[in-house]
């Protein structure tokens, strides 16, 4: 059995996923198939592997390719963690946005102020997905994909549309990670005996039910925002990736009627994003993780993150298992990977197609988030509690807008779509500005396939 | 058989109804009944519904109540051409927006420029017409309710799910009074012999089919686009009401794929109402019937509209049918009485609930506007040409989000829905502004009832 990884060089799942591997005795004798198109990254996620296996005497045979072909060639499961546009010439397209009048670029909008996560200038991601799935029909048509890297939610829904037939899933560990940020630090509960249940959209999922000890608890998140929440504010200072815990969070929950989860918190309207100072009100000291402080912390922490990396894969001195101890890393790609080859069954926030209507005030042709019971092939996902009808018009389909904005834009290669999307952005104050922050962001000399594409 | 009028006071449509009335002999014998609040507007319309049947030696009784249940009671038909809030204090409430920030009024929204038809302050319109529908479920539950006054696809939409065994449907003269102008004045078609077809929602339809002498002819547009559309605009000057013929629409045209029609031009994205110099490009040198030179000009004619109806109602020495002379006016709202009483099959386009998936990718529970045949009680909707996809995630959703965000609202009666709704808005530059705006509208000496519905 063949796991592919495209974009193995990528930092953000890599160790996380050598260790589950390492710990899923029911998973050794399996191959391993690293890829990347940058050689340095992909040595260095090929080491860390290698040298991993070896001290926790794993029988997995890792190997490593240039060539994508390769990679997904008989593979079981391909694992989608590529980013191809990158942090730095993300960062630049960023600032030409701050430069016409885009605060934190022209990604950033409403339910999508998650700016690293592309939509309208997701293009090199569709097109690195889009050849994972061609390559797949052809070589490897009965494997799962697991989409990693975001957008997911435009990624998963753009290659189901393009690729019915194949079996595709987005992994995304904001909806554990928040309510259990929720539940533990805010509500002082045991985790162990929460019951809970979140469904949405990628970034843009709620608290659909909370039980603790078997008994009905929402209301204690109430209590908390009446009793603590403004003391909580007012000395706490969230780290990234914590907007859970934000007065954001609790303003939508007051709006909307259920409590947001994980990066959810991150997002919503424009009210919480206006500028950095509005940011800090809502989200505390940093801004939030999306905050151009959050941005700079982001790329601080990602230069650590690699420096970790490249002692752990390159220096021979250094025991890899001691830099990531053998310790489960909470995530659940090898999870979901386990329970389909050996059945067992687990229950794993996916995002899946909302074919069966899931989520049925949704479209059936998208993804929807929501906790699916995983045996084998059989995707059953957890029936949902109902959600307030508001949610519909103020999240849900404002959210979908975007994705289908961006989608239609790139199926078609129509610049004049992306505008549009644009002319609807709140920053943009003459017609003419979102023409040419298009025009400035077509015109970066990475982005010369991009030019070509959006006629 | 009787047909009752609210709002019968209303300029707009009074005189096409009594006019259709006096020519339409199936309906001779019925008895009208005419309710207004305000009495010396009732006097009006009653001496010139009386005048003219009586010049017409047409035998319908007339009747005037100022009580709303006595004009309902054991009605056939009732008509809804209440505008409650009315045009001087409507002018008010834009200003008071204006003085904020928003430029024509915090009503003016994607999809919805068209500005006096109130969708966030519909306050007073939702009260009217549900006290309607409530009246009605009393004393005539089995009549059919036209509305007419706007805006219909809220009020329709409004009444239909809160009332849900009432009979609803909303009338509008755009889809036909646009089709016309477009293929008479613009394609210079003999009207006909076009076969036509638009769809949407009110004042957001699109022509779907164009053929002329059986022979499919959309083409036309795009020749009438190519060759003639740049010498039309410099030098035609649109009257109000024109916006199908304008650079607007045929932008929106090339952008969504189908041509707008009739009120839909004078609607869309920002990108054509920014300011009145914007709006001037895409409508010409009024800037369009929504701009501020096209409310000053709809005052002026309002007010020759009411002179000369002052004239034909209460000048003894005028005769009405000099004033209006015995011609059928062109609106089918006495046609659709016609053909529900006596069986005679038309089509005309009306707004009807979306049940039956008429329209199938858009909510069952809106209304929408299409060609309907009407024969009897049985309103069988024409099989509709595809729309482009592209067009809901642009088009329809947007709007019919503006639609859930006033009935929530509403439904609520929650001020921070109001706020939230206006977050969105480009025109909000702060969150303070939007708070503030909502204070200033609910705090007008007219609104104190609309200030004590939203909490």
């Amino acid at each position: 059995m063949k796991v592919g990884i495209v974009g193995a060089g990528s930092m953000t799942f890599i160790a996380s996923i050598v260790r589950d591997l390492a710990l899923t005795k029911s998973l050794h004798g399996i191959t391993l198939n690293l890829m990347d198109v940058n050689p340095q990254r992909l040595e260095r996620s090929y080491l860390l592997a290698k040298k991993y296996f070896s001290e926790m005497n794993v029988s997995i045979k890792v190997e490593k390719t240039t060539d994508m072909r390769e990679c997904i060639k008989d593979a079981s499961f391909i694992l989608n963690l590529a980013f191809a546009i990158g942090y730095t010439n993300l960062g630049i397209m960023i600032e030409t946005g701050e430069k016409h009048g885009y605060y934190r670029g022209i990604d950033a909008t409403v339910w999508n102020m998650v700016n690293p996560y592309v939509t309208l200038t997701a293009y090199k991601q569709y097109v690195v997905a889009s050849n994972i799935a061609e390559i797949m029909e052809d070589l490897a048509p009965d494997a799962w994909l697991i989409q990693i890297s975001n957008p997911v939610l435009e990624i998963s829904t753009l290659l189901h549309r393009l690729h019915p037939k194949l079996k595709i899933v987005g992994y995304c560990h904001g909806a554990e990670g928040g309510t259990k940020l929720l539940t533990t630090k805010l509500l002082r509960l045991n985790f162990n005996e929460v019951e809970w249940q979140a469904a949405g959209l990628n970034h843009v999922i709620f608290l659909t039910k909370l039980k603790y000890k078997g008994e009905e608890s929402y209301h204690l998140i109430d209590e908390w925002l009446e009793k603590k929440a403004e003391r909580f504010w007012r000395t706490y200072v969230p780290a990234p990736w914590q907007e859970t815990l934000s007065r954001a969070a609790a303003d939508m929950y007051r709006l909307y009627g259920l409590y947001p989860i994980g990066d959810t918190a991150r997002s919503g309207t424009w009210k919480y994003h206006r500028n950095l100072e509005t940011k800090q009100y809502w989200y505390g000291p940093l801004g939030g993780v999306d905050s151009e402080i959050g941005w700079a912390l982001r790329l601080l922490l990602n230069q650590q993150n690699e420096e970790r990396l490249n002692k752990a894969a390159f220096d021979s001195n250094v025991k890899v298992t001691e830099v990531f101890p053998p310790k489960r890393s909470g995530e659940h790609i090898i999870d979901f990977i386990d329970s389909v080859v050996n059945g067992t069954e687990r229950r794993i926030v996916l995002n899946i197609p909302n074919e069966f209507n899931v989520i049925s005030m949704l479209p059936t042709d998208i993804f929807v988030e929501v906790p699916v019971y995983v045996s084998g092939e059989n995707l059953r996902p957890e029936p949902l509690e109902s959600m307030p009808k508001i949610m519909y018009s103020r999240v849900f389909y404002p959210r979908i807008e975007v994705l289908e904005w961006s989608l239609e834009a790139f199926i078609a290669g129509r610049k004049d779509l992306l505008v549009d999307a644009l002319i609807r952005d709140p920053r943009t104050k003459t017609n003419k500005q979102a023409e040419e922050v298009v025009d400035a962001i077509l015109s970066l000399p990475f982005n010369q396939d991009m030019k070509q594409h959006y006629k």
